[in-house]
């Protein structure tokens, strides 16, 4: 019974006193590339999916409705490292949460603030314990642990909760590398500890998932997936990947852990990427994906589209009356002259923003889609080959 | 006949040629606040209005969608002077003027960039011809005259084309403000000779409101009044006020003006005002009002509710977890907490600007709105006195 028992927790077939919460439907007789559905407490996901970043309970740029009715995002993400340090934990807990907080129905996942611990504050300094930081908005001290910050996204309560890593740069020597992993490993033994002698705050369900280090060394890489997956919890995140290495170097990591990670789980690679990232990244076995791409480079002007990219802030859209998308089933894509908003862009009108982040977030959430569908009719790599040269087209 | 025309023309009655595009349907019995509708081949317009200010072609972080459905506009205002400078006549004309450009299929007022040469520019000259200036953007000299204003508004094709006047600052010494007054007067004729030597561009009609100014001398403002309402146009508009008078001022000078101006035609209080400023200058027969404070303070987080003044970055809003306001029809208003957007407002997130700008632009439009309903109801004086005490507190 025991070794019965085991061998499923490897395999990561469910066992029989574990709810299943990841669905698999099908994967590419061609390629890795799979469609599911994770089952959350505030709905379904629909994978592969894309989460549009809600860095501090919002979206940029982005009201809900648009969200749900215009960009059809199924999850969003919030950053941990921004939510503790504002709004704060006791007015989220006040509120009942952060969905009831901003008003959003749906699932939600968090980051742990390691990434912005080591992105965005000046000082912070990284022991056994945790990650000692300022923050970056008035300077003072705080400490992240394994333990606060599962405590962090109980009080948020994110459906998807994320283990509390470092996340190594790029580039980064062999040895830090393999320490830094072995410290996440023994971070990641006292979030699960932690996390699962404590309960949600808020009646629903949340998941943990660990995350994979190792920098881009194939061994560290093997040996985190392994430990990683051992751990048998309801999901595996890849991190430390999207942080400046190339793109070959990421999709050899992503291909080497999925081989290793159970097939019957989610996986989710942290911080990717363009469109053409994470077309290659689903043909590796990727589930699940977030960036602040599309909102960042739309505040800057740039449109992703189906046939390639338009920076709007280029003379030649200046007098271009066509709609941004003609082929688009968003409104704004079809009511929205390229030259009306390069004239928002170039003015600095908060409305240039607004409509180009809503965009870009219904073409990653189309993308998906679009990926979806062409992987349950296993047409997914030719479909994959000739979007890959539309998308990284420059218009 | 021709003393018969005259009488009509003086009294502001139609004359037989004339097509109406105003109907007046009730003025209150205790006051000269009035409810009429005024026609454009954009839509009628139900006065009291307040126009939104869409400056370069969008009203700040407002999608048309929420202008048109949340917010109920019924017209928005475009400023002339930045038009011109972007996206310029040459691309508004290419796309068929400023509707088309923008998507918005309501009427459309233009002021005539006058209070923006002033306003904005560092380095301008005013002599006969027009007034010279130097772009803000760029540094590049333009003239501004009552000719070239008149043909800019045709080509943008706004359903309400302002003469070019000056705009006299406050204070402003006798001798100055009435030789102003009387260039002002001179550009008008300019401007309407100009105006109906020309057609539109686009197939719809255009009227011209002419502007009274004066300063806050009450001979000049009695002497311009009774100039600009013996041009028999189709609607009048009273500038240089709301430029730092006492609100006293302001409002001796309108209701002196409004004891000048025909009955059988609108008018318009240029940049006014707060919501007292409103129903005050309501109740001295002003129909058409226009300012940039619902947005802009929106922008620093006041909130105009029914109730009072909100400041939400005010430390008591902080933690307050009821919604905007629950008596509202506007859906935003029941679904954001005053935390949320106290929340985003502090952290300069853009949806802060988005939800507080659409809160208070409905607030703006409900309140004409209910002005309205009193005013037919012949209820309006006791209304104004209870929201007048309402919408002055500090909440």
């Amino acid at each position: 019974m025991r070794a019965t028992k085991l061998r499923r927790i490897q395999s990561g077939l469910p066992t029989f006193f574990e709810q299943m919460s990841f669905n698999l439907l099908h994967t590419s007789s061609q390629s890795k590339a799979r469609a599911g559905v994770l089952q959350t407490d505030h709905g379904n996901i629909e994978t592969p999916i894309f989460m549009p970043v809600g860095t501090a309970g919002t979206v940029k740029g982005v009201h809900l409705l648009e969200l749900q009715q215009d960009i059809g995002a199924q999850i969003i993400l919030g950053n941990t490292y921004h939510l503790y340090l504002r709004p704060g934990t006791s007015l989220l807990e006040q509120a009942g949460g952060l969905h009831r907080f901003i008003g959003w129905n749906g699932p939600i996942l968090t980051d742990s603030g390691g990434y912005q611990v080591f992105s965005l504050s000046d000082i912070r300094k990284i022991k056994e314990e945790g990650a000692t930081f300022s923050s970056h908005i008035d300077g003072s001290k705080h400490l992240f642990s394994p333990e606060n910050v599962m405590d962090i996204q109980r009080s948020i309560g994110a459906d998807i909760v994320m283990a509390f890593d470092e996340c190594t740069p790029y580039p980064c020597d062999y040895k830090y590398a393999r320490e830094s992993m072995e410290l996440t490993h023994r971070w990641l033994e006292r979030c699960i500890a932690h996390f699962d002698a404590s309960t949600p705050k808020y009646g629903y369900k949340q998941l943990l998932f660990p995350i994979i280090q190792g920098s881009t060394y194939p061994d560290l890489r093997k040996k985190s997936a392994e430990y990683i997956a051992s751990t048998n919890r309801e999901g595996y995140a890849i991190g430390g990947l999207s942080v400046g290495e190339p793109h070959a170097d990421m999709y050899a990591m992503t291909d080497l852990v999925t081989d290793i990670l159970p097939i019957q789980k989610p996986r989710y690679l942290m911080g990717v990427g363009t469109p053409a990232n994470i077309l290659e990244s689903i043909s590796r076995g990727i589930d699940m994906f977030d960036c602040v791409m599309p909102t960042r480079n739309a505040r800057n002007g740039m449109l992703f589209t189906r046939e390639g990219i338009i920076n709007i802030r280029n003379e030649k859209w200046r007098s271009d009356l066509s709609p941004l998308d003609a082929q688009s089933e968003l409104a704004l894509d079809n009511t929205t002259s390229k030259a009306y908003l390069a004239h928002l862009i170039r003015n600095k009108e908060m409305l240039g923003a607004q409509i180009a982040s809503i965009h870009n977030l219904h073409f990653y959430l189309w993308l998906v889609k679009e990926a979806r569908k062409n992987i349950l009719a296993d047409t997914f790599e030719p479909w994959k080959e000739e979007m890959l040269d539309k998308v990284q087209r420059k218009l």
